[in-house]
């Protein structure tokens, strides 16, 4: 617990990483643009810093919550002489091809550098509900391992360091695209009275619950390339996505959906494939135009 | 136990639900095109009748388990003579106005009329995993519910003959864009090596459990119309939806699904909805061309 750690930008996340850092016993040094914002945590025993580069000098491990990727380089370009032999970590949201960028950064400047997001709201950081992903530098990791599980249930997803924000936007996208898929049940049963909807949500919840309690085997699919049949086959399926896709067109729902997966499931027919399950179509989940399969 | 049942259709579903009557100790008669397959039941006590029309003449309760609806109607097309004051219940998935089309010819006949489907596979039939959803009749379901019952989870959906189709066929959407969603997420960590991917399958468990237990809940606000914000609000949506789908582009990857959503975000935030949350894009689900709302 004794290393000792800064913590730059104060918003709801940053000031919840400075306070459990703090609460566990570490010297806490922040910043914020806004200082007023400090004003607990200081009570609370953080050093308030004047500059960034106060920050960053101060710490072991700097700790970067920022808006976005655009405020981490700008804050970032301010303290490079401080940053040599320092471990930045940055637990600012964004795009995989920021968190890269800031890693070039940091190589050419000298400093180790982690990549990490955040799945949990500012109020779980700590319990082991809350997931922090990391990724980039292993060596930065092991050495400051035990101080980044104060946080929370932490994983290293190896040394790219745009993979943390990848995965982070993958299981986002994943969040949103089953919620839409659940809206446009809602919507294609809609007349519904009040007792079937509420049976039909029991059997929605069922439905997602077969693919959520399968994804480990799904994954191990894709990873060795063998797709067995499943409940159904590719040529038992090819059918009842059409006949769904032309319902959900005849309620004057969106479907390019379950066409475009209909689409790629007859092209995984067309390719021999025809006895395998679905989770073969992850093959043709490329867009035709850029030509290399999406794996 | 002594309402007697006649079972028209006996694939792998139609053998299963005679199977299960006979356990159950009701008299059973069964038909089918291929008489062969009725061996089994015979042997189990079934009587085999010789065409369609002596099936429906000898069982209060006319159960059809076929392909689909052509074999449905080409079936009844040939015993309308038999059918007035049979209950006709029809198990064979397919489209609600088909459905609709059969329920319409049971009216004109002078048969109760309920369409049926087996959320299940014939092994399971008779269990209470077996969930059988019911529309049409309520005077025929009420008769024979205790019958209807010996083959697993029963539920009545309402009056309309086509909802228990619209209900199956919304079901098994949700399951393949659930699916495909998640192959969607796959697809985009792609390079990941097998710790790492097996962390992602279990994160993304936890994401789509996350929808899955709040279908009830959604299911109540799209109801009420009325949308809370819940872990964020449509203004915070839209950025994280346009990043979204930037990157699952650049990867090569399909993403109409996400830019529709975005759309529909941004409709909504439009017309002043932007501080509630996602649920209440259901109301912007409907193909702009067809006008009306979804709902
Ligand atoms: N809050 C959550 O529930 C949550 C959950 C998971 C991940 N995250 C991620 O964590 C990060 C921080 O989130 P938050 O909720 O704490 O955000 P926030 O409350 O909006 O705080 C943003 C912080 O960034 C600072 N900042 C913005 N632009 C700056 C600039 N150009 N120069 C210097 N400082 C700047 C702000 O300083 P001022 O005080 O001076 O404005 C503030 O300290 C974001 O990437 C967010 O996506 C948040
Ligand atoms: N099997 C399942 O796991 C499952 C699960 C849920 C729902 N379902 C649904 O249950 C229904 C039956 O499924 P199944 O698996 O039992 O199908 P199946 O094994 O393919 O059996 C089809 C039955 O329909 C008969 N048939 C087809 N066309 C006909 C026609 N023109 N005239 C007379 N009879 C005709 C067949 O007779 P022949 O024997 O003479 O060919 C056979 O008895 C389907 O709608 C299916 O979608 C099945």
């Amino acid at each position: 617990m004794d290393t000792s750690v800064s913590v730059l930008g104060l918003g709801a996340m940053g000031s919840a990483l400075a306070h459990v850092l703090l609460v566990r016993g570490h010297p806490v040094t922040v910043w914020n643009r806004t200082p007023d914002k400090a004003r607990d945590l200081v009570a609370e025993g953080a050093v308030l810093a004047g500059t960034p580069a106060d920050a960053v000098a101060a710490g072991e491990l700097v700790l970067l919550s920022l808006t976005d990727y655009d405020a981490v380089q700008a804050v970032l370009g301010t303290v490079a002489d401080a940053v040599p032999g320092r471990v930045v970590v940055n637990l600012t949201t964004g795009a995989p091809d920021r968190a890269e960028q800031v890693a070039d950064w940091a190589r050419r400047v000298g400093a180790d550098y982690l990549d990490g997001v955040v799945q949990a709201g500012p109020e779980q950081l700590g319990g082991p509900e809350a997931t922090l992903l990391y990724s980039g530098s292993e060596r930065a990791f092991v050495a400051h391992r035990r101080t980044l599980e104060q946080l929370g249930t932490t994983h290293h997803l190896g040394p790219d360091a745009g993979q943390a924000c990848r995965y982070d936007l993958a299981l986002l996208g994943l969040w949103y695209e089953a919620e839409l898929a659940y809206l446009n049940a809602l919507a294609l049963v809609g007349g519904a009275d009040n007792t079937a909807l509420d049976a039909f949500a029991t059997f929605a919840g069922r439905q997602l619950s077969h693919v959520s309690r399968a994804t480990a085997e799904t994954a191990r699919e894709v990873r060795e390339r063998r797709y067995p049949r499943g409940p159904a086959s590719l040529v038992e399926h090819a059918p009842v996505l059409e006949q769904l896709s032309r319902l959900r067109s005849a309620a004057g729902l969106h479907h390019t959906q379950l066409v475009h997966l209909h689409e790629a499931v007859r092209r995984r027919i067309d390719r021999g494939h025809g006895t395998e399950g679905l989770t073969g179509v992850i093959e043709e989940l490329a867009v035709p135009t850029r030509g290399a399969p999406a794996r």
